[in-house]
Formats: C-alpha cells, structure tokens, sequence
C-alpha cells in the first residue's frame, strides 16, 4: 500500500452560500491529492503528461460526511491499495480537517492514455518501479 | 419516473489542458439539471432554501464515458426514478452532447435537511404532491 | 457601436459564504458575454481558435457595484465602442439583474494571436466584415 | 509599506485548453495572498467575519503580462502601499514563477463593512495597531 498526505487550505472562492466547501470542490482537492503522491514517489505528472501518457478520470466518486470551511487546513490522505493492472489506476481518497475528523472518503479510477492516439496504455516503466517498493511485502 | 432535460454551453473557464471538460465541473452541471428539474415542477431550491429546507450533497458519483469540448452544447438529464423516501433524495444524471453521444453518467444522493437546527428532515409537502402525479401510475 | 446580451443563470457552486456571486466568477460570465457577441455576429471563437487565432485576455478591470445572488437570471452586456485596432479588442461589460439594476461594469482588452507562432496577428477578415457594419455610420 | 509572498502550485483545473491558467483564476490567487498576508500580521480574515467585519472586493484589476503554466510554483506577492483609510483598504498583488518571472499585476479596492448593518466601517483596531509598525518610519 502507498500513502500520500497533502494540505491544502481552504479558500474563500470555494465555500458556497451554505457556508461550507462546494461539493464539486472536492474535484481540484483529490486531484491534489493525486498529482503530491506521484511527486512523493519522485515524478511529476506533468513530465508524464510530456512525456506522452495522459491520466483522464473515469469515475469519481465521493461520500461527504462532514462540511470543511472556510480557511480550514485540510489533509488530503491518498491511497493505491493496489499496484495498478494494465491502463487501469485506482486511488482511494479522504480529506480531513484539523480535528482529524473524516470528512469526505472517495475513489477515482483513472486510465492510462497515450496523448497521441488516445489508446489506453499502461503506467511508465520508472513510476511502476517506484510503487513496486511499497507493495512488495504483501505478496 | 420524472425526467428533466436542460442545457449547458460548455465555458472556456471550464475546459483544462486535455482539451476537455474537467471532470470537476460535472457536479455545478448537474447541479444546474437538479435545480432546473426542481423549476419545472413549479418549485425553485432558492425558495425552499428561504424556507428553511437546504438540500446538502451527500454522495456524488459519476462515470466520464466520453469528453465534452468548449463551446459544446450539453443536455443535462436529471432523473427521479422513484419518489424520495424520508430524507433522501436520489437523482441519475446524465449528459449528452449535440449528437445525442451520452457523455457521462451519474448519481447524486442529497438529504433534506433543516437548516436552523440541521437535523434531517422531509421534502416540503407541496413537491411532494408536485411530484407525486409523475409516480402515480406506476404504483 | 456593436452591443450584445446574453443571460447567465448563477450556480450555487457560483456563490460564496457571504451569500453572492464570489467575484471570481464574473470573468466566466463576461467571457460567455464575449462568446456569444461574436456568435451573434455570425461567427464562432472555437472556430476562430481553430483556425489558428486565439485570444487571451491582457487586462481585466472591474467595478462591483452591487451584489448577484443564486439563482439570479443575470443580463452581461458586452459592447464594442469601436473598431480593434491592430492586435487589440477591448470590450465593455456589464452586468444587470432581473430588476435592470446596473450590478458590474467591466474592460477587457485581449490580443489577437497566432497560436502556432504566439505572435500578435489581428482580427480575421470575415468577423471584420461582419462588424463594420455597425460602425459604419459612425465614421 | 507591507509585503507579504506566499505560494501556491497550479492545480489541473485552474488550466484552459490554451494551456495556460484561466485568467479568472488569478481572482483567487489574489485572495490567497491577501488573507495570508493578513495571517502574517497575526490576525484570521475568518476571525474578522466572525467579529462582524467582512471585505467585499469593490474593484479588482489586473494585467496578464505571461501565462502561468500547470504544475508551476507561484509567488503571490501581496503589498499594502499605504495604511487604508477610512473604508477603504488598496492591495497591490503580484505573481511571479520559479524563474522570478513576473507574470501578473494587479490591484484589489475591497470596503471593510458591518456584515450586520452593511454599512461601511474602518479596519478593525487590532489589524490597524500591527499594520502601523510598518508604516512609522514613512512618515
């Protein structure tokens, strides 16, 4: 299992009249949480996506427990419980507030694409072996 | 089965550098198809949110089948399979492009809740009955 | 002069917790006022930009004068007050409710650009045409 | 004079397809930078609003001089150029990249305002007593 924790805090543009955080906020906050587990494990999605191979989401979804507000400092927890099989990439997702009170718990599936056909392809080489590490004792 | 169709030109803003809609900005699109769904039974969320009655998010979950580019004109379907029991609402959502390709599908459960004391509670009585003609003859 | 209107119907992912449109969200909104001025001539700026001119926005000014709320049916007005000269395009927005109150007025000045060079290039022909006619009488 | 840097990385969704960041997103980045310039003074914007006292943006403005990319670092510099008078207090922001790069000005009029009352009001004592310090020797 590979785990990544990142903050982020909450800005005022994205609470709503409710006064809490957008649910559609969640979006950008997962995508955070993703994109700091790939750097954790020493690559940049961006040099991925240089490099040719693209993420698209294929399914999001989330179950929103408690509201996050305004200004609060978030812990975006980011979990592969699993190495990834063939294009497929599934990540495990919660945010928590400064408490530690769960807030929301998520999973999004995400392909591996190559940019220039649009082909489902698989995780690069290098990023595959920096994962391989953190799964190697629960074979 | 009540079923509500509305449309969405897809902004600039809303598009990333995949060339696509980011998938984040499915949750204010189906926010727009629930809250148009709501007007044309004769109601609007606005007015039952000045009555007390929010309708936080409470499950958001979506399949991204195929993109939705800029300036795309979308169908955002919202569906009411069955009538809401107690606090939960269940809508399906789904949106087309022009060419009828169904984009992406969804599934959004909110709870009825009251907001002075946040407790939950039950749809306003007068959608209820707005909305009970749509279930009528499938009992 | 060359003036167009278009309505934007607000988002609840739109507002903030001061309970209005979060100011953020009128650079969306007078971009779709662009959008559709330039449609309303007869032409497409997803055309344009496929055609290898694009236009990014070089100055954005703002006045907020009075607040939107949810689900306010918004009025942007966007209004040419003269012909582009070389590589700029300055529109004028504004922003009305239902009650015609005058909410925000704004400038943006953007480039015409060639996308492959990003060299400043000017205005195509045919959407030159096609505004000189309102300004015509002027000169 | 007070200046304040903060950073903030680029997220996926704050990009457009010409690849850059969508030019309404530097309306939160600006937020950003103001509310930790205000925590760098030992005060919480939320604190503020809590006490009664909110900060509507009156007019915002800003030059987009180069374009800021995904994944990039940016220093969101945020500069109060003289003590705010009356209800008015004038920032003066500025992005720049890892490279040093300037990629941004602009300038925020917000109203420091009674939520209650929505009247104009002054900066609160606390804030104005932190803020004198670095004002003493321009005198």
């Amino acid at each position: 299992m590979f785990t990544s924790d990142t903050q982020i805090r909450v800005r005022y543009a994205e609470t709503d009249q409710m006064d809490v955080v957008y649910h559609g906020n969640y979006a950008p906050y997962f995508e955070v949480g993703r994109v700091e587990a790939i750097r954790a494990l020493g690559f940049r999605y961006k040099d991925m996506e240089a490099g040719g191979v693209i993420m698209p989401v294929v399914e999001w979804t989330a179950k929103f427990l408690r509201p996050a507000h305004y200004d609060d400092l978030l812990t975006v927890r980011t979990i592969l419980q699993e190495m990834p099989v063939d294009h497929r990439i599934v990540f495990h997702q919660e945010v928590y507030n400064e408490k530690g009170k769960l807030l929301t718990v998520g999973r999004v599936l995400l392909y591996f694409m190559a940019a220039e056909t649009m082909e489902k392809t698989v995780m690069p080489e290098p990023l595959r072996q920096a994962l391989e590490k953190y799964f190697v004792n629960e074979k």
